[in-house]
């Protein structure tokens, strides 16, 4: 096989075994075929097969399991972006997956300066931090941390905070939560999360930044996610005016 | 210094550092301090300073210019991911940049399998190639691969697709721009994209997939960019039903 002008070699082979699996020939949980079939069957060198493969492995579509093959992946959990304001439980519900949270720190402490400003409070003002590790079916999938204003839910801190942080609001504190502004930034996971993550450190990863506001358009809670890039994607949908 | 409980020491750093660029204290353009001196000034040892640094660097705040220092990075571009569609022109032209493109490759191809089936053609239609390089005030900032199903243009592998390919649609061939589905992921830049985005192999990015359709819902461009994550975020809003 040649390689077209301008392409690599290897990033037709990935294209190819891509092409096979999006179609079901290689279904998920299926096995490849070893490096030297592949590399029979596509008539490339070995070199040339692991570079597409470890391509397809960073960008989730394989796994690769020591010493028993290369499996193809789950296809990744897509998230709309509406314009509505959905919790994670609610999504991956709409999606047929259960969900839960696993509380990894919960405190009240002082607002650093950024803090402070960020959520329209003085220096030092007390602030609930709240670390979730959150799960679709028992699959770690986002590592969020929230803060927010301990003067808009006090007892927060003692409270049960591995269902949806946004019902406890609503229904606890009578928060009533209005707009959220988002932005969505590619980043590699540290190792101090990719743990947590059970994925590689180094991995492409979403950080998921959020300041949610209520009806008097006071900041209510500040969070940044680390969002799984082999499990996640967003789509959206525009239309012309 | 101590670190926090569960926070390793670079990232409360890294934070501390961050909190300086955006208010202000370090302005774009600036030199940070010398490693040496970041030492003393928040007493942790140089390994945590460069860590930190690093973290920095990856995430685009700030550059590192051999021989030269550590210089606060220019802001990431925000685009707003709006219900409507927008060219990659009129964004940057609202931004205040100046914006063109770079055709890289530009042919008439037959289409795979994969690609017939996405653009709702038979295997082996004529499908036009266009690869190209996008800048903003110069900077290069994506790199996109667009196929279109050539009945659709014919002679646009002739055009000059310099300039915005959705309003050469529109004007020369009367393709009636209806709606895109968009997905966007996270993935690392592979060597010989990030050559032509002056960017380093390996470092984060989007992969942001488009498929467009007409009025009567036909594909009419099926589009895969790489977007610089150093560069680049995007933020949208959304609110209560």
């Amino acid at each position: 096989m040649e390689g077209k002008q301008g392409a690599a070699l290897y990033i037709i082979v990935k294209e190819k075994l891509l092409a096979l699996i999006k179609s079901g020939v290689y279904a998920v949980g299926d096995k490849l075929p070893t490096e030297s079939e592949l590399c029979q069957e596509h008539e490339v060198s070995r070199t040339t097969i692991r570079q597409a493969l470890q391509q397809l492995e960073v960008e989730g579509h394989i796994q690769r399991v020591q010493g028993k093959g290369t499996f193809v992946a789950k296809p990744k959990i897509r998230e709309s972006l509406t314009r509505e304001i959905r919790t994670f439980m609610e999504q991956m519900r709409d999606l047929g997956l259960s969900s839960h949270s696993e509380v990894l720190e919960l405190v009240v402490i002082p607002a650093d300066e950024a803090l402070a400003e960020t959520l329209h409070l003085e220096a030092k003002d007390p602030v609930v931090k709240l670390v979730r590790l959150r799960f679709a079916d028992s699959e770690p999938l986002q590592y969020v941390t929230s803060y927010l204003p301990w003067r808009i839910a006090p007892g927060l801190a003692n409270d049960d905070c591995s269902g949806s942080l946004f019902d406890l609001l609503r229904t606890k504190y009578e928060v009533n939560i209005h707009r959220t502004v988002e932005s969505i930034e590619p980043v590699l996971i540290e190792a101090t999360i990719s743990d947590r993550l059970e994925t590689a450190p180094g991995s492409p990863a979403f950080s998921l930044e959020s300041l949610t506001f209520n009806e008097k358009d006071q900041p209510i809670e500040y969070s940044k996610g680390i969002v799984r890039g082999d499990r996640f994607k967003f789509t959206m949908e525009r239309s012309m005016k």
